[in-house]
């Protein structure tokens, strides 16, 4: 089953805003087992419009389109669909009262051009959204659906979500596809795919692999094609066991969960507190911590310790150590973790120390030098890691490498010697 | 003048990658007056590619294709632009001695596959690629230039910078265009557009204006179109200098400056160091402002008080005070911001305590509510905000607004009563 996407707007095609709407609708489809074909994005124009539906309308049998449904611009959209499909708007009453309604709960008059929402396509299904006042229209032209939906974001994907996917999955014989995304930490993408060589090429025909790239960690999916979902879940159960044990301490979590988020339900599960005492990642540590709701029943708070002179005082690291060794040391990232623990008197704690450019960097400590510490009631592990020469890149890997490895203390998998 | 950019791969059809390269190219092509008409994604197939490139030579001048020019994938950009073109694949032995020598310097053997990368066109001109080893291709066909270069942004950008723009700037006679981006802080879209309504209304013809909004802060786009760049300069120098009047407070930088930036340049000037105690925005205020490179020469450290007792006991705040007025008021904000300047001994101090939901909200205190206050040898201020419903956007929105009340105050435009 084939299906495209069509944005309509100048926005994306001026480069204002990034097309992340059709990268979202691509991944839906994909995952019910749809392919998309093409992507455009095509300018506020009838002609060019009504050619681009066309177009795709030869080559797919779902055209998605977004944009171009608001109620101040010069939006095009609907009547170019109606002329498409030849067709004329018409009132709709009820509708109407649903977008006053709205308009009422937020204390505002609704405007005139409001009302012109409440017109729509006479033949056309309506698709309702509950979370503004722009409907979606489903059209039927030959065997081929066009469905068009806001480009709002949160609209839209509540819209696909709720109404446009369900409609795909009971309207075609669709695969039925399983996917499972493992969240993995610490091997970078060619050293992973080295290490697991041989179960990849295990893997039996109907689960295909993805790597998945990131400064933070790196996704595996597998996605399983066949008949019977209880069957594809049973494979994947298969699978990810056998892959458990080659690399059981890189795994971390799955699906949309990040490592913050796996640390919180770690500590809540121990009733353990956490703090940071971070140099090199400059709080980045303590917003990601804090990024998650409820964070505040066991994340207790942070030093950051920039200067020496705050290291020497807030943290009590020795200031003979600093001058022998270096700040981006072994000795004062120890320190480091071991002060903040105590001063802030929380279970755990976490220190970074490093060089994150672009300046700074000598032949023995280069930029991307990071030493990250780990401290709880079983002692302190301080090690030591040389990134990148990017700094935003150095401090985003040193603060995700921070978060696995407190992760991995708190698991019994990284030990004190 | 209309261009078009094709993308070619599945990556972005999978939905694993957001295309931000067309974003980027497609603004590049803007600001020299060059129009976008479509912009389209299409997936690894001869014929589809094929039909492409016809399509858009019918609606366009320019075309830039990106992707499929890899070493290792099955690439197919190269063998369909000879297709279309009616051409072949030669070999260029200086090309590819350059890739060796890339190769060598990373101390690595180039692959069999490399040496693919120096089969090219035989009627194309190359376009050079100083970062990777992908080369460009250009080609004329019926008056209509075919632009063909790899998708890695980076490589991408820097041909484009260097070698694309620059050439169709030299071929076609385009308008001058010159612009000017002014960032705000601190008014809404609406309230802004309000506020400086005459002034926009009474804007010559030869100027459009922008609105981009985001939520750390809003940028105002003035475009001036003419013959003589000169005079677009003085014309715009005017109207700066009267928006500059309207809201002088609020404007705070040019261009792709950020608050950070500007705020550091600040503090460097006047050789003042700065401190920062975050409840609410848990560090976020801490991790941009060393964002900047060099930071560290003002940027002393922070100390994230998330629970009262690192309030009380690092921060001095007045226990009574907390339980009286709660730790989201005047006086708690107030203590913390002077309290942190103390401790760590600072020039200037910013504090924030709120609620940044999703839970916490109270009807006295909804969700959203941030006491955001800074401190200075002229004294301390502190202010109530009341922000939106959504976690990350309110510590983003608290982040940005006291950045920009540490700004004013440094500039005496935010003043102690």
């Amino acid at each position: 089953m084939l299906a495209e996407i069509i944005t309509i707007g100048d926005e994306i095609l001026i480069g204002q805003v990034i097309d992340t709407n059709s990268a979202w609708i691509a991944e839906q489809l994909n995952l019910i087992g749809v392919k998309v074909k093409q992507i455009s994005s095509v300018s506020d124009n009838e002609e060019h419009i009504l050619k681009s539906l066309e177009e795709a309308s030869k080559r797919a049998s779902i055209i998605i389109i977004t944009g171009g449904l608001g109620p101040t611009k010069d939006d095009i959209t609907k009547p170019t669909l109606c002329k498409f499909f030849n067709t004329k708007l018409v009132f709709h009453e009820e509708i109407y009262r649903k977008i006053e309604e709205r308009f009422l709960k937020m204390k505002l008059p609704a405007l005139e051009s409001n009302k012109k929402q409440a017109d729509l396509p006479e033949n056309c299904t309506i698709i309702p959204n509950f979370k503004g006042t722009a409907s979606g229209m489903l059209f039927e032209k030959e065997g081929v659906y066009f469905i068009s939906i806001p480009g709002v974001p949160f609209e839209m994907k509540a819209m696909m979500t709720d109404s446009v996917l369900p409609f795909i999955k009971q309207k075609f014989e669709l695969p039925v596809i399983v996917h499972r995304t493992i969240l993995t930490h610490g091997l970078g993408e060619s050293f992973l795919a080295e290490k697991i060589k041989d179960w990849e090429n295990k893997l039996p025909a109907t689960i295909k692999l993805a790597y998945l790239p990131s400064p933070e960690h790196l996704r595996l999916r597998m996605s399983a094609y066949g008949d019977a979902e209880r069957d594809l879940m049973d494979i994947l159960d298969v699978e990810e066991t056998r892959l458990k044990k080659i690399i059981p301490n890189h795994i971390f979590g799955y699906g949309k969960q990040s490592l913050q988020e796996i640390l919180g339900k770690l500590l809540l599960n121990k009733k353990a507190s956490i703090s940071s005492a971070e140099s090199c990642t400059g709080g980045n540590i303590a917003r990601l911590i804090t990024s998650i709701p409820g964070s505040s029943s066991y994340f207790k708070g942070s030093i950051i310790a920039y200067s020496n002179e705050i290291k020497i005082k807030l943290l009590n690291v020795n200031p003979g150590d600093i001058d022998k060794f270096g700040a981006v040391s072994e000795e004062v990232v120890t320190q480091m973790a071991l002060g903040v623990r105590k001063v802030l008197n929380t279970d755990y704690s976490i220190s970074t120390s490093g060089i994150a450019g672009p300046d700074g960097g000598t032949a023995e400590k280069p930029v991307g030098t990071v030493w990250i510490a780990v401290a709880g009631p079983e002692g302190v592990i301080a090690k030591k890691y040389v990134f990148s020469h990017d700094r935003d890149i150095n401090i985003r890997r040193a603060t995700s490498r921070a978060l696995d490895n407190m992760r991995k203390m708190l698991l019994g998998i990284y030990v004190v010697n």
